[in-house]
């Protein structure tokens, strides 16, 4: 009786360093086995958790969206605290919710949102080190900026996709893409934030590592656009590191209220 | 002939998460050995560093300065990036100098300042959980800051020392001790600083473990006078972790001039 189970969405904040990314693989400590294991110890059920995009090794979340289908009767908001009483410390729920029975958290999603560090200063950041991306060379962040505005709009990104899962297109809409330098006492912090509908697998590394390659100076700014228009993965910078990704945030439509339960 | 004994300072930052603390011990991963090995393979000499301040197993360093005797004619700048060649990512050398030949890292020190960080949002930070003490109840940093600047000059703090290596003296002179709340988005955040000529063994520790009682209000602003007043390591509240502690600089007297090799 199908109804009796529930839609929860965990929203997790997760450090990726020890993880051998968000899916499930044999002999490895993934988030999905450690949210599963969690769920497990609470509710006793052996279920299978999706969440909204999947993330690599070493890449971390701010709030990544899970969901998983349960028959517990718990109210969706003590999900978090005892959750959070029996994560590791690198995993963190930040909130908990129920949503409606069809939600799927891939499916409905409607935009996505990275973030992207790098640090390119002389003396490596030690506390930061599994948080971004240590450059040998100097950038320039305005550059940077400049050369990616080509990329805002409707696109097909090809260039920018590597041996992932195939996808039914490689077209998708940028919304938002910004190069900046912090301000001091952080000035050699550079952040990339990206905003689209969608991305393809490695999207935004190999976006960082052909932007680099203007902010270093070894290419002209024109030269993103030429990727782009190249169709062809090999014309593309290389993909940066996996630790200086964050998926910040992953956007819904507006939630219909809760059905009453019968 | 020890006059080709140079004297090389290093400044150092380290993440001391994995480390059972600066001194070495036999079978475990300290920063002292880590150094000394790190020296070895670049001059082949096995010599003995030292540091303005031994930190404990977890405690972090922002500009730490270790002082080691080299018959090595390596410019002194040039240590600085033959380390951070040989160095684990989690230390890494910020400058390299040479001092003169009597210096003494720990006896020619005249001032050290300390940082402790507490986080006392619902939610814990999983970037910063090696870096801050997760707090349980929300804390009045006012509070917390009013009450510490009893603390100010100079006193006997017997009550702040825990079984540590017996002193000459427990009369320390606190010169600044300050307790802030940051500002949004970091509003969670609670860091005291303090500097004094000197420290006592885990003196910075139980001080936070004391002001805290005052912090989540269960101690009146006036207490922490009454435990400096008392003497007694039993009147002052616990020892707060390890992690949130970072060892921020060191103060030498300006150093005169170098000699010039004979």
């Amino acid at each position: 009786v199908t109804h009796h189970r529930r839609t929860i969405l965990l929203t997790l904040a997760y450090d990726g360093t020890e993880y051998a990314g968000f899916q499930a693989q044999l002999n490895q400590r993934t988030l999905q086995t450690t949210l599963e294991e969690a769920i497990w110890r609470i509710t006793g059920e052996t279920l299978r958790v999706v969440a909204s995009g999947r993330t690599d090794s070493g890449v971390h979340a701010l709030a990544q969206v899970v969901g998983f289908r349960t028959t517990s009767k718990l109210p969706a908001e003590v999900f978090q605290q005892a959750l959070n009483g029996s994560l590791p410390p690198d995993v963190v729920v930040l909130a908990s919710t129920e949503a409606p029975h069809d939600f799927h958290p891939i499916r409905d999603a409607i935009g996505k949102r990275y973030r992207y560090m790098i640090h390119d200063g002389r003396v490596p950041d030690v506390f930061r080190r599994n948080y971004l991306w240590q450059y040998r060379w100097p950038l320039d962040a305005g550059a940077m900026h400049r050369a990616a505005q080509c990329w805002l709009g409707t696109h097909d990104f090809k260039s920018f996709q590597t041996h992932g899962s195939p996808r039914v297109t490689t077209i998708r809409t940028i919304r938002e893409v910004t190069v900046t330098r912090s301000p001091p006492p952080d000035e050699n912090l550079v952040t990339l934030e990206v905003e689209a509908d969608g991305f393809l697998y490695n999207m935004v590394r190999v976006m960082v590592g052909t932007l680099v390659e203007v902010g270093r100076g070894s290419r002209a700014e024109t030269w993103p656009a030429e990727v782009l228009a190249s169709r062809d993965r090999r014309a593309a910078g290389m993909t940066a590191p996996p630790q200086g990704l964050f998926f910040v945030r992953v956007d819904y439509p507006p939630l219909p209220p809760m059905q009453m339960p019968p």
